[in-house]
């Protein structure tokens, strides 16, 4: 997945190097993103109550700077969580060095880390690397490629795409890169994700663009339930494009749609690079009374470990699949509840379906699943995207050792 | 363990037999636990919303019966779950059928079923088998292990016990057995356990007991988190022993403690034969605001794969337990959160503690592991007991086939 970059949208820069972090040589594992304007940036960090200094100190740098936000500066190799008061001075100082590095304000950049938790960041190397990923900053595709691998961890592929769209008769991007492969995996994972575009819009619009599609991407898939202390998505909007996006109009649903397609894209591909994943599990739930029940069952079924083994097993398991969404703590009516694999009826309204196994069985094959539960009780919907548990998925993270 | 058994306690029976619900001709597959003397009885059910026929029924049976029950029949293969109106009749004449063989009346026997998910129940066979369990019905050891055998699917161990007491003087006793070994496992599994006690009891004030035990026992085991459609705990008390319980004193907290003991063994070895279970691990959280958060974040822990899957590696991996603890939904203070594993500091008040690592490692090799997080926020705490996840458990869930 390498169609367009981080720096597709114009004014922006990506650089990165190996500063020594990571113990493989020839992985890079410092990068900066940086903005030739003053720009608005948005930024949604971890709910998990145990958060990384980075996440710390983001977030108080972006309710500090007003949403004035130029450049994310992101290593990885270390996540510089669980560090405690060290850590967040480290933190700081990452800060401080890359402002003054690129000549702007502390208060207008990001930071993020990802890697193995409970280790001092190595702060000499940071220092150093910092000043190289600025010397080296670019805006050609092999500038946004380096970015991408620079914040990878697990991730066995690169995740970068952009979008052109057109507002108003102008052409304008949206870029994005991201790195996941686990929720969390063990020591040495996070689901991070850095976007860009060329539109100007006020901070607290752009916000809400990006809440809104990380609803309904990063915040619709599961790998293994397991949340990190270091998540974060973030983006940028420097206005280079000459459009500006200053209220709720059909330019800002144009704009979304484009951001909505980057971040799924992006969160597909974390799916599909999941930790041992052999499947990529789209699961529909239909005819629910609100949203959030939809979700809740969707869930459910996507991070039940029995679901996932019969998935891995290309098994059409549907008992585990009915008695998964029957404990999200939603009510449910068997007598209404109807399942389809693979487009097959093999449950419908609380009796098992005459089928063509065969041809069901047949379908299990595909790397493409397709789960759809309709309750029959109201009228909201949601979909859920998630992988199957493997024999491999076992060994990645029993044999990974501290 | 096989040190007591369900018949110990005075005036009751068990029959069972092998009536061709399962394939293999040498496993029994349906059984009958009964009291001699007029008795009072409660039951638990799934919380599933998606539950079985004989779930239904039984529900219904015990509240028309006001508390009186004197017989369990309970069958394995096949769960008679998700099988629509036709699998409410089977098990309406499941219960006609064994109230005459027993010459009780209909309301005052318990069924349940354990097994296949979505195939009709095989009733001639079953009635035929009610027939043989009625005429094999006795007291002795034999039975008792024999009954307990009756109830397994998935299960590699039959688990069985039972204690003697003294209330007031006199001799009282508990027992009883369980089976389960995947919270559900695909569509032959199912946590069910049927106690017997020769103590004589308002139902009312028994089903407190119950549900109290079942609060300290099987509401804090969790093998893959998914919960069956058929489950069941069930309790009779003839009075046989002479003792009357009828009113909250210290006969009552007496018992009350004999009947934790038992549940809470049995309990323990449904975790101990878990699907691929490796290790048996206890996982204590303390210093909680309520007991409810401290339940939450053990399970948040209990139910990580990640965490699973590094207890299978035998790794120390605090920085997956301490993350997990972080997204339970609980508010946590990092620098008050200390984690100790098999009694060893590791994590102290949000940084990692200074430790002889090659203690810590070898104790990893221990077939029972503890896990102790003290949050340092409040008085309560809560235990969750669970097991690893290993190779073998994908197997076996990835591997059968529907």
């Amino acid at each position: 997945m390498t169609t367009g970059c981080i720096v597709a949208p114009l004014g922006f820069q990506a650089g990165s190097t190996y500063c020594g972090i990571k113990i493989a040589k020839d992985s890079l594992d410092l990068g900066i993103i940086f903005s030739a304007y003053p720009s608005t940036g948005a930024a949604l960090f971890t709910t998990n109550q145990i958060y990384a200094a980075p996440v710390k100190l983001s977030r108080k740098i972006i309710q500090k700077g007003m949403g004035c936000v130029r450049a994310f500066v992101i290593n990885s190799g270390n996540a510089n969580a669980c560090t405690g008061e060290q850590g967040y001075k480290d933190a700081a100082e990452m800060v401080s060095t890359a402002a003054a590095c690129l000549k702007i304000s502390e208060d207008e950049l990001l930071i993020a880390s990802t890697g193995i938790i409970g280790r001092p960041l190595p702060m000499e190397k940071i220092t150093a690397g910092i000043q190289t990923a600025v010397n080296s900053l670019g805006n050609t595709q092999a500038h946004g490629d380096a970015m991408a691998r620079a914040i990878m961890t697990t991730d066995t592929k690169q995740k970068s795409v952009a979008i052109r769209i057109k507002i108003n008769g102008k052409e304008v991007s949206v870029g994005g890169i991201a790195k996941g492969a686990g929720m969390i995996a063990p020591n040495l994972a996070t689901m991070l994700c850095f976007l860009t575009t060329d539109v100007s819009m006020p901070a607290e619009l752009l916000s809400e663009c990006l809440r809104n599609s990380a609803e309904s991407s990063f915040n619709r898939i599961t790998i293994d339930g397991h949340m990190s202390t270091n998540d974060t998505i973030a983006i940028i909007a420097n206005g280079a494009s000459g459009v500006t996006i200053a209220e709720k109009n059909n330019d800002l649903r144009t704009f979304q749609q484009g951001l909505d397609y980057v971040t799924s894209t992006l969160a597909k591909a974390i799916v599909m690079d999941g930790e041992g994943a052999t499947k990529f599990v789209q699961i529909d739930v239909i005819g629910a009374r609100s949203r959030n029940e939809a979700t809740r069952i969707a869930r459910s079924i996507a991070d039940s470990p029995l679901v996932k083994t019969a998935l891995n097993g290309e098994d059409p398991n549907w008992g585990r699949i009915v008695s998964a969404a029957g404990y999200a703590g939603v009510e449910l009516d068997e007598s209404k509840t109807t399942l389809y694999i693979n487009d097959i009826l093999i449950f419908a309204k609380g009796m098992p379906a005459q089928c063509d196994l065969n041809t069901l069985s047949a379908s299990m094959k595909n790397k493409d699943i397709m789960i759809r539960l309709e309750l029959g009780l109201g009228n909201y919907r949601d979909t859920v995207w998630t992988c199957d548990l493997s024999h491999e998925y076992v060994t990645i993270n029993a044999e990974y050792h501290t």
